[in-house]
């Protein structure tokens, strides 16, 4: 047993998805999140600069003694994840390997999709992940930019004319192309679940990138007899921008009334 | 005569609708644009960082000898435009006082439409300077935080069901309060001119910040008998982001194509 913190950041607060996950399968563990919002998006910087901060949303969280990181942003996770590990002894999770492992052991038909932000898909690391585990499946990409935007003002609801058009016209090419599987390359996207597979079909199988990190992460905790109980584990929440914005937001991602207000960091400190 | 050129920056891409006025009324003139793209919004920083980028960007400029400089970003203009104009020679023009002035001066009701962006109606930027120009005019103001994403996706055309849908949402509320005025306080939203009019109603008056400040702009050099000519002028663009992804947005903003590919710049370093 383990009552350490589990430590989560992303470059905003898609990755309270993550959060979400993490606290309904494992409700005992206690969280500690980082959202770099001042800095976001990381999809548009350089490799050099993506490091940087990863390096200093990883150094403040490590101030709480995680017993185990999950970076839920997926810019991170594909350019920075062995780095990362390997300054660290504490076990770090990404998002992009266990998602793409997930997707592989679910396609039938080996024709999968990818749908993230245009910085995401343009990245190639998904598509890598997939090439590196099996370079039979084909994979059919398509950006979403408006998802993004459209979560972050509560427009994910069934009924919404604007996301259900947007959505169609995204996802249109996709069902043409008779995939069986399609990953939500973006932690905002879970959000619009019920919008896309209305959109795709039901026989679709949804890949949720914050739900498979949560289960790696449960997984790496189960090996190492490291899960924490019993009782209800907390929540706290960090933010490197103004947190005025934050219940608001974090209310959309979790899903739940978000008890504890959010704190500031000045990031660039770390 | 004085064939120097007009410097114009903002935090994003949204202030090429400022350039593309000023090469509207000035064609002669050369134009020299900034966008501070790794670092927008600029809107929910703290006034002290805010004044920091601007110098930085105002520095960048300055390296191209500018006659004037065009402050496309309200943000900007409302919180360093004195600091900027006592550190510099220069004659320094931000998009907030001509852009009330001109209300003020349109409308006949005095009951004035105010649309922007979340932190630039919540900064309360714009309804100080119409209380100090004319404390009888109500300011009724509507956040329209989709509007900036939509018009990057490049739907801002009559017929697109989902802005319509958004800027009906957004601005019932407007007609109902009578307005005659209508300040369109974020750069990218003349882009919207139609689909404001037409969610308005036609006979309400449109003030475009962009459009205001270019002839701020023409006032001056005027005064100083300081305008270009003859021939056609030159735009040059700057960016501190990646400049892959310019040559798309600056056709949406400038409404022409665009001759020139931008060039990325480290604006940390100035």
């Amino acid at each position: 047993m383990d009552q350490r913190p589990i430590g989560v950041f992303d470059s905003g607060l898609g990755g309270l998805t993550a959060v979400r996950q993490l606290r309904q399968i494992m409700p005992s563990e206690h969280i500690i999140y980082f959202g770099d919002n001042a800095r976001v998006p990381y999809g548009n910087r350089s490799r050099e600069t993506i490091l940087k901060y990863a390096r200093q949303d990883l150094r403040f969280l490590r101030q709480f003694d995680p017993k185990l990181v999950v970076i839920a942003c997926g810019t991170v996770s594909s350019n920075c994840l062995e780095d990362l590990q390997r300054e660290n002894e504490i076990p770090i999770i990404g998002v992009v390997e266990p998602t793409v492992r997930r997707a592989v052991s679910v396609t039938a038909s080996r024709r999968v999709g990818l749908i993230a932000t245009r910085a995401s898909v343009s990245s190639g690391a998904y598509q890598r992940q997939f090439a590196a585990l099996d370079p039979e499946i084909r994979v059919f990409t398509q950006a979403c930019p408006l998802f993004v935007p459209l979560v972050e003002e509560g427009r994910f609801r069934s009924g919404d004319v604007v996301v259900e058009t947007v959505a169609a016209e995204y996802l249109a090419p996709l069902r043409e192309e008779r995939i069986d599987t399609l990953v939500l390359g973006c932690t905002h996207y879970p959000l619009l679940t019920e919008i896309i597979s209305g959109a795709m079909g039901g026989s679709v199988f949804l890949v949720d990138s914050g739900r498979e990190a949560a289960c790696a992460a449960q997984s790496v905790l189960l090996q190492r007899d490291a899960l924490a109980g019993p009782g209800m584990g907390e929540a706290r929440f960090y933010t490197s921008e103004l947190a005025a914005d934050f219940q608001r937001m974090a209310e959309i991602f979790l899903q739940e009334p978000c008890r504890a207000a959010a704190e500031t960091v000045d990031i660039e400190r770390y």
